[in-house]
Order: structure tokens, then sequence, then C-alpha cells
């Protein structure tokens, strides 16, 4: 039984990549920048790589940088696009932005990043971001495609082809949707932020997409590795991991959607039943089929987590990445929420596998804990 | 046989390397940010893994921010120090920084990076940084350990020494004697760089060594790992693949130090028999056991490279990570060489494991190349 969900905060590796990174260190570990002829084919396989993954995003190789996760594209996007910009530009991001671009933003463009806010179902409205390109004229607009906690999609080809005719460009932290729903889908981004640990490849990878082949942008200075925009031994084996990793899924995950949906739809129903007052985040929005946001009618939520952690359950307070206070969802923050009901907020993230048992496991123990925490009896 | 002399510019993983990153990845791949039992473990091994890098380094465990290699570290180091520093402050680099030093150094200090020469053998002598101190009074010095092309030690006890009675922190790019020489003898340096792959641990795995445990830098913004210091997933198992790397090598590194630079003496011995005009770079400095750089008394370093290659060796033309042209070495350059010299540079870097045989191997496929080149003869 897995009993494992915080597919949000990180995945286990799958048995594909893990294979590939093996084989990788075995034959192809030599330095892809050395010149001899088995550091040549390092390169080859890592070129294959970019290539195999360009596929799979719908464009061109040359845009692609590998870095060491969202959290760095993120920041060297912002950090680089803020160098080259004049002094008083600016970028608009939504007010439930990962903390990675929301915090890179504020850094890199002090004081002059407009926030664009969401509707009730967390969702980026088009016309928001309409009003707000009219208003700011900003040099960049940056919307995640999938909220990291409450899994709400947001409209990205409308957003796009707002910033298109405005001839700005359009930058997407894609880290969630990536390896969970099909990826050629983000081909219109210009510049698209992703994370292999997010869908079973490794921690310590991931890419930034560019807008354009021959970006004059620097991200890690000291070395003419990925074009001279992120200086660095490249990590050749953590790639073919991170790549082999998404081939695997994206054919599947049309029918992993369908079966997964369904199974957290009961999950949900079977906690409706039990929890009357159940508060539901972007329950009537479009959203991830592995991801449910919940606002639990009583008890905080470190006492959910703890109780259901001893059931051998893991379920997060919201994202592992919020800074500040352990257990604040930016996202409920952004709906407006009291202090009181923010302490009682659940993310739950299911993976690609989980059987219908999984859920309903799940939510049973949920109910257990429910009947322990209000007769205030020791834990099971 | 083991053909691969480029150790400086990576190494294959170390098979208790690779065990501990499969271990970790199988039982400890959880998010070490989230707050349920099994992310716990994952949380504590990572703190397990810093108290016991620096127990090797002898440093503070809070002092360590762990990051994706070298040239993240340097790059880190430099830009966050930059934006704290008044826009004045200057920062004094070796003229045989690697170019993560010097790159990132010029990036970050515009016209304020202050160069230190090299004697004759490549090494800065402790006088030259006293007189730059004193011209310039910059803000942070950096020098390098060992050179990742001549190998050549630096005076390091002796340069941490006039920087701090001077008040000046020290930083030092330790990332090619960490793993050849003993860690402990860097607990001098206020801020110190090392990279994982450079001593059988993973690539895209490194730290940075701060000054404080407490010291507000920033790398990567957007959560609260490593203390606030450098957000994103941490990457245990990676960690705990280079920490293993290194613990395995440090107790036997005076043995293999001996063995190794006993035959790569008999190594030179061989090529000098053959070469009666070689330039061998830093000869009568201190230098790495594993390392030898030399000006080829006739053709090309790309012949040599190439022809070398075909019979299974490989070896390098200076530093992966050189900028600009292929081949150009940094440490020839400083030392004043022609341009024809320069590209008659060949980079030899052994490592852990290599027999006499290996070696002599090498200086046998030398005296064939040249056989072969200098009578135009075809490949073999």
């Amino acid at each position: 039984m897995n009993r494992y969900f915080d597919y949000n905060a990180t995945t286990p590796m799958s048995d594909a990549a893990r294979r590939a990174w093996l084989e990788a260190t075995e034959k192809h570990w030599q330095n892809p920048s050395s010149l001899y002829r088995d550091a040549g084919f390092a390169k080859q396989k890592l070129e294959e790589a970019r290539e195999r993954l360009a596929t799979l995003l719908g464009c061109d190789a040359g845009r692609i940088v590998f870095t060491s996760g969202a959290t760095e594209s993120n920041n060297a996007l912002f950090a680089s696009l803020a160098s080259k910009l004049p002094a008083n530009a600016r970028v608009a991001i939504s007010t439930i932005e990962h903390p990675s671009v929301r915090e890179a933003a504020h850094a890199a463009f002090q004081g002059r990043v407009v926030r664009i806010p969401v509707n009730a179902d967390g969702i980026v409205e088009p016309e928001a971001v309409s009003e707000a390109i009219a208003k700011h004229t900003p040099a960049l607009v940056s919307i995640m495609a999938a909220n990291n906690e409450s899994g709400a999609l947001q409209p990205l080809s409308s957003i796009a082809a707002i910033c298109h005719r405005a001839d700005i460009p359009f930058h997407c932290d894609a880290a969630q949707w990536i390896g969970k729903l099909p990826s050629s889908s983000l081909g219109l981004c210009d510049y698209l932020t992703g994370s292999a640990h997010k869908f079973g490849g490794p921690k310590g990878t991931g890419f930034l997409v560019l807008r354009d082949e021959d970006e004059p942008l620097h991200f890690l200075r000291g070395g003419p590795q990925e074009a001279d925009r992120r200086a660095g031994t490249e990590n050749y084996p953590a790639v073919e991991a991170m790549v082999t990793a998404l081939e695997e899924l994206e054919p599947r995950l049309p029918s992993i959607a369908r079966e997964q949906s369904s199974y957290r739809d009961r999950f949900v129903e079977a906690l409706r039943d039990h929890f009357l007052d159940l508060r539901f985040i972007s329950a009537d929005a479009e959203r991830l089929w592995n991801t449910t946001l919940l606002v639990m009618p009583r008890h905080e939520n470190l006492k959910w987590l703890t109780r259901l952690s001893r059931r051998g359950f893991s379920i997060s307070t919201g994202s592992a990445c919020s800074s500040g206070k352990e257990g604040s969802s930016v996202v409920v923050q952004a709906l407006g929420a009291s202090p009181e009901e923010l302490k009682r907020v659940v993310r739950i993230s299911g993976g690609w596998h989980h059987t219908e048992a999984d859920w309903l496991a799940l939510a049973n123990a949920f109910v257990e804990v429910d009947r322990e925490l209000s007769e205030g009896g020791k834990p099971a």
C-alpha cells in the first residue's frame, strides 16, 4: 500500500530514471566539455537528451538550459533579465506563484513587481492579465501552469495570447504540470521552468526554456557550458534520468489522469460524507488530477499531519518551500482566510500509481484521526 | 588498465558513493523540508552528512551551504557579497584562478577586481598578497588551494595569516585540493569552495563554507532551505554520495599521495628521456600528486589529444571550463607564453588507483604518437 500523498513536494525516483542514471554514471561519466572520444560520447548523449526533452515540450532544443532545478531556473531568469532590462522595467506575477518566483522577482525587480490577483477559485483570469498589462506595461508576465497547493490549472493559452498580442514575453513555472499533464501544450510559453524531482527524476536537476536560442543570458559564469549561459560541468547522468522519467510518463498521462482523478474524487466524497463543513479550495476550477487542498473544519493541520504520519500517511500543510511560518498556504492567503483557518489547511497530492484502496485508506485515516482528536484520545 | 588521465576535469563515481546515492534515493528520497516522519529522517540524514563534512573540513556544520557545485558556489559568493558591500568595494584574486572565480568576480565587481600575479613557478607569493592588500584594501582575497591545470599548491596558511592580520576575509576555491590532500588543513579559510565530482562524488553537487554560521547571504530565493541561504529542495542523495566519497578517501590520502606521485615522477622521467626540450610548468613548485602540465616541444595539443584518444588515453589541453578558445591554458598564459607555445600545452591528471604500468603505458603512448606525428604517418 502506498501511503505517500505528498507528490507535489517531491516524488520517489522511477525505476526507469534510476536505471538511466546508473547506466550514465557507469558509461558516460566523462566531462562532456572535454575533447577526447569518450567525453564526446557523453556530450552527444547530453545533446540527444536535450533534443528528446525539446520534442516532449514542443520547442527547439537550443532554447533549453539545464539547471539544478526549478528554484535555480526561476532565480536565474529574473536575475538575468533584471541585469539586461532598463532600471525602471517591471514584471507582473500572480499572487499565487511559488516562492521561488515571487521572492526571485522581488529580489531582482525591487519595488517593480506587479501582482496579478486570482478569482475566488484561485484562477488568474485573462482579464486580470490584460488589466495589469494595460496599466503597468511589464517587461515580463509570469504565471504558473498548475498551482502547487491547490492544483488549479491556469488558463495558459489565453494568457499567452494576451501577452503575445502586447508583445510581452510570457514565463510559466510548470514545475507541477510537467509529468502530470502533457508537456506539449506548454510550447506556447516564451520562458518555461521545469523540475525533475516532481516527476520521478532525480533531485538537483531541472531546466529553463529560453525565449530564443541565441538569447544572451548568463546564469552562472566560468565556462562555455550550456551555450555559454550556465557554466559548470554538465550533469549528464541526472539529465538522462530526468528525460527518461518524463518520456516514460508522457504517453500514459491521459489514462493516468482519468483513473487517478476518479480515485481522488472518491476520496473527496468520502471526506465530505464525514466532514460536513469542509472547505475545498479551487473546487470549481480545473485542477491537477492528483491534488486536493482543504481547510479542515477542526483541528490544526500539524495535528492532522502528525497523526496521519503515525499511521504511515504523508501529507502536507502547504508547500514545503513556503517561507516564513510553517504550514502557511500562499493560495489560501491569496483567497482571503482568517489566521485561524490558515492553521487548518492540508494538501493531499497523490502519484501515478495509487490504487483506489490507497485513497480510501487515506480517507478512512482522516476519519479515525478526527475521532481521536475530537475525543482527545491518545494516538492509536 | 586505466587509461583515463583527466581526473582534474571529472572523476568516475566511486563504488561507495554510488551505493550511498542508491540507498538514499531508495530510503530517504522524501523532501527534507516536509514535516512527516519519513521526511524528518531525510532531514536528519542530511544534517548528519553536513556534520560529517564539517568534521572532515574542520569547521562548524552551520557554515556549510550545499550547492550544485563549485561553479555555483563561486558565483554565489561573489554575487551575494557584491550585493552587501559598498559600491566601491574591491576584491583581489590571483591571475591563475579558475574561470568560475575570475568571471564571477568580474561580473559582480565590475572594474573593481584586483589581480594578484604569480611567480615563475605559478605560485602566488605571500608578499604579492600583502602588496595587493596594502595598495587596494580589498574586501575579499580569493586564492585557489591547488591549481586545476598545473597542480601547483598555493601557500594557503601564509596567505590566510596575511589576510587575517589585515582583517580581510579569505576565500579559497579548493575544488582540486579536496579529495587529493587532507581537507583538515583548509579550516583556516573564511570561505571555501568544494565540488563532489572532482573526488568520486556525483556531478551537480558541491558546497560553499561561509565565514559565519549566521551570515545573511542569499544565493537562491524561494524557500527556507540551507538556513534560508539557498532555496530549493535539498538533494540529500547527492550530498550523501559526496560525503561518503570524501570519507572513503581521506584516511588513505597520505599513502595514495606517496605512491601516485612516485608513479607520476616515473612518467615525467620517461617523457624527459624522449623529449629533450619539454617545458614542465611549476616543476619546482609543490604540486598535487596527480597533476602534470607540459608544453610539448612539437605538435599541437589537439593532435596529441586526438592520437592519444585513439589509443584509449584521455588527457586534456587545459581546463574543460576555460572559456574562449579551446585548449588555452590560463596558467601558461599567466606565466607568459607565445601563442604558438599555448597551442602545445597538455595536462595529465591521474587518479587514486592508477598503477605504475598505467603511467608508463601513457608515457609510451606519447612516444608512439610523437613518432607517428613526426613521420607524418597514419594513426595506428
